[in-house]
């Protein structure tokens, strides 16, 4: 189930547009300009060939319309959505070489993106009973973050920061180059924003100890902490800082970890490793 | 081992500077800004976690030199060379908050690459001993084929077509929609160019047949078949067509589909489902 | 005083090449084109003439240095830093011609600039001796949004969100749309990013003890108010969430605002009514 | 009253476009997408709380347009209308989340133009009952120009030189260049098209009496003149050249100016200090 | 005849509206904006004034529509045609400022793209009866290929490859490069991917010889040999090599170098040299 | 000769840049690629072949620097100058690779301009003795106007109009649409800037007398007239207006037209059908 309507077309479309570029080439797709007869007409459509979680329909959306404003399309099962084998997800019809110029740009925006719905979606129902909720990182495909980052909404998990300027992450590197924890967050409350979320990363429950004893950040990151540990520092930081667990969050150790009542689990590999959801355009 | 010289950074330089716009977000890397003295200065070594085939240093390299021209970037283990855990791949040096920004983007680059490069060397290894050959197909992720093409290069693999301009591969559809396979044949005879080349799907060993004795095709894709109907196909093909073999080649069947002969395996999995190669940055 | 390392000149050069393509048209500087000897050779100062603060920089340089990067260019007086009449910013040597095709864009930038940082400073000197900090609006120059947002910095302000994507500012419209100020705190709960703030604005007490009693918000907006309301919205306040005084803030009014002990006043005015400080280029 | 059609959308509408995703970053309005229900329907009118005249309304029509092709947009005042408190100037109605996406691009938009075309106006008032026109400069804001250019013609002025290849104006700095006036003239009747307009800026009545003798300019700049200087400058060059006064032209001087008689007067404040006309849209 | 359907609009639309925004440079069409009433309508026919083939009409048709989206545009005489002075190959209704905007743009790029058809078929006919095609060559206009590759096709020639990356055409640089034509080949072949067709450049029949000798080509360039040269040449490749004359392939040699059953003549003149046809928009 | 200092880089870049990857295409130069070995060095020259006057060499040594930085690039004959078969033009060493990928583009752009200056050359020439000057029209290559202006130029001609906004062209559709010469006029007075100049086409010495009488215009365009009529204008004309004669102005009539007076002769066949100059690179 989506919790939020979708982005405005304006912020897709650029990315779809350059990805239908990229696989038309120069000279458009010559296999359907030659042997398709222009007046050809088909009704496909896009099903599911795997159960999963539907994301990416937007965007395939869009990568029929943009190819030829002409052809109808009818979305069935909405980003969000689970899905089955054999579930229509979109209908298209009119020309047919339309359809196949924008039929492998659809799949693979669609697939990809639901492959990414479909793991969220695993990791989330392996903390369903606790209030922990699932997270992404910044470990995203260049170019296509705004779209797997909305895959992870569709997927019902949520969503860490979108780039380096809306919130503050101070990890390691930044902590020794300011010359500990107390100094990096008072130069950060100096020159922070009242709109901007500051996190920050600690190894060790020495180091919670000396972030919830300085103040200054909302959000702790709770790194390669084993589950012990992990319980522990939960339990230190609760009703003074929100908690994330990070580092080796495999699907394995999700409902180990949730039970700790930390907050959030980042899981870079949402993003990462997710490989994509099989789906096929029929005819 | 690489088989091609880099291609040139006009090409690849807008991908990156897309990723690193994307990352950087309204206003930079604010963490950073907000806590790393000016003066500060790094040298960081881009380090290989994991074993395999390195690809995607070129777009590394760009990342850094990009966000801060004055970086001193050395490459030591180049794009399509393998790799060991604890090798060091590349060094950097020069102002810390410029090798900070760019980090996520270099590693996601770099990381996705080398795992695109690394499961095509191990569908390489499978077939080694034969002249048979791994490609990959269009199944790319949006906005970063060349990238990907390239690094199935890196790890010993051969590029199919780049996009839907650069060569005619008649599908089933294709077929259907033209009325069979003499007449796709015939009128592609008539309309291509002598500049590209015409391949042709099939699905059974009547269908090759049709084909070899139509002409006008100079490569067949065995689609689907089980190794048995592939060998005889392959029979029938020699020294007359190219063939491909399509549909369900996992790294498991390689070395027996390898062994029929056939000229080409050609796996999407290559590029849709690599996952990524375990990098990280040290300081 | 700047607070702030510069940022990466690839986030502000696209910004300065598209003002240069302007004011450039089609076909260039025609008047220097035809009347400037192509061997003259200039020394130029980028002198202030007001006193105020010195922003946009950054900005005149990359103008300077787009047009002809043989240009030799040195920043005397950095962004953040104030000037007197008479004080030179920046020396510019070189062929003439490129200097002339530059001043333009050059002085429109930084004149602008300097100007937002100028009006800032004279808002943060007024509430001196108070903790309370001077914050800007989204009320910026379409297109312009991050220079002017350093500006601020510049002007020892801060800045309040960037855009619409890296905050949540509940506003009248929301509340009302959602059902009042309970319901549209519970919706966020539910769906926000632990990485990204809250801040709800309230035109009275009432709604502030109400959203005091809901939880869910970092920030208040204390909208609209007379500073008797405002300081007992202060009081109420203290300790649970950051307050911000908006609307009708005008630079008479902010010592005695900023004496309530609100945290930070915005004010839209900083940037969308700051004038330009005048520059000018001396040859 | 506005004296010219609108120009194509295809000009305004990437400045538009880059406004839109200036402000939605890189997630969108998150606000909205968080509270609002995604089959909210708005009524919304774009409202005058100022008197002034109206400009900007093509720009603030696009950036509803293009956050959702769906809205129906009315536009009640056109550019280069008077307007009143309370007028309502635009109608617009549709989905609640698409409308308060746009909200503040299009008052960004449509404040800065509608305040620039009012101070134009107010300059303009001041010249009626003579035949002196009102004109820009070059000294717009970079990325706006010809949004601000169009804004001084809703006001009732004209435009200069929209870039630096649609006319040659020779400075003092051309001048010293090219060995005094005499050389730069001759330069320039050598080198000049024939369809592009001359202009030379003199600062005494020396410089004006060797231009007239010299020929090769159609319009003298008399730069920063007193008025008594500037009516004996008119009063030598009439039915000669078109003269232009400019420099320290205050609106209090311009009814003073103006009786000598020039032909037009240029004024940088136009755009580079006309402050915002107070817009708002109510729901 | 055209044998093909158009391209996506989404491929030509940019090169048109990047024409469009050239020629309507900063301010738009000043022209029609000062003298034309906005309510002026007009219904305006695109006239051939000569003989000849059409091409280029989907881009006129987008340089009418991109400018204004209301205007009613009719295709009389598609592209692949043939004309006779006084048809009327396009017409356009709606308003006058419009379409005056957008003529220049449709003009200059329906008459260069009809003058390449026009020379092109002029070629074709020469060929008539034989089995050669006529083919262009990569020397196009620079931003205008895939229209200039059209028009070709439109005149009923065929093309040569579109860019650098969709073949491999081998000339006498690389085979010096890599130490001669066995070297070149070998190289060619183990790094080849088989979907993309390898040329050599032959001057000689001993080059030609160790070409069919050697193999590894499907195409063989016969480079500025005479016509009896040729002759021999394709003799000895019939069967074995896809054959193309290339060199001072003149219209006065077209049918004697087509009478050696040379498969392909390739043109450069085609596209660097073909004037633009006489075409005319009149009210 | 050329009169003119070169455009910045800024201006000629983006136009080589979107040469160079239309070129280029997906994947590069892939036939330099497979068979140059990467440590191949060449030093090669860009040599006339025939007899001309040169323009785009800065676009020549753009296209080279753009693919490769390191290349050694020297320009032996400027823009502007004459040159005879076998003059090296300019001379570039470095990566072989390099200077074949970025070949052809150069000696597109190069050739191209180098014939438009040749053919203006060849205009200018017949005009010799007259004080009449050559001029091109908007009739220029979509994409390519500033270069194709700046040939002009460098052949000794003189540039018209750039584009729509930087001078007002009546022509005879204006005219009727507006309801005769004074009433354009008169409109046009009423709005023109004073930076902007304003022609009329006139087809008959009544109109001209009209124009003459009404005024208004700086300069008129004599359209189609011949060579008697045109001398009897421009003695009408002349001390009042510019003259420039216009249509069927073929090199065969140049001389005898200029012997009538006129000013200016405009010839859109100089950029429309110019051809190109035969150009090579040599290794």
């Amino acid at each position: 189930m989506t919790r939020q309507p979708p982005l405005p077309d304006l912020i897709v479309e650029p990315i779809v547009r350059n990805a239908l570029m990229e696989d038309l080439g120069s000279a458009g797709d010559v296999t359907t300009r030659t042997v398709i007869p222009a007046d050809t007409r088909y009704a496909a459509r896009l099903n599911a060939r795997a159960e999963g979680r539907v994301s990416g329909m937007q965007a395939a959306r869009l990568a029929f319309s943009l190819i030829d404003p002409d052809l109808a399309i009818d979305t069935i099962v909405p980003d969000g959505a689970p899905c089955t084998p054999g579930d229509t997800l979109m209908t298209i019809s009119g020309r047919a070489a339309s359809i196949l110029a924008a039929e492998r740009v659809a799949l693979n925006l669609a697939g990809r993106m639901s492959g990414i719905a479909t793991l969220t979606a695993a990791h989330v129902a392996r903390a369903q009973g606790t209030a922990t909720r699932i997270t992404c990182t910044r470990k995203t495909t260049p170019g296509l973050r705004i779209l797997e980052k909305q895959a992870v909404l569709h997927g019902g998990g949520f969503n860490h920061r979108h780039n380096l300027s809306d919130a503050i992450l101070i990890k390691d590197n930044h902590i020794a180059a300011a010359g500990g924890i107390r100094p990096v967050l008072e130069a950060t409350r100096a020159a922070r924003s009242h709109m901007i979320r500051v996190e920050i990363e600690v190894d060790s429950l020495a180091q919670l100890e000396e972030v919830l004893a300085t103040g200054g950040a909302e959000v702790v990151l709770l790194d390669n902490m084993d589950t012990d540990t992990l319980a522990r520092a939960v339990t230190m930081a609760r009703g003074k800082v929100v908690t994330e667990a990070s580092g080796n969050m495999t699907l394995a150790r999700i409902a180990e970890v949730a039970a700790t009542g930390v907050d959030y689990i980042s899981i870079g590999a949402l993003t990462h490793s997710a490989g994509t959801l099989d789906l096929g355009l029929d005819f």
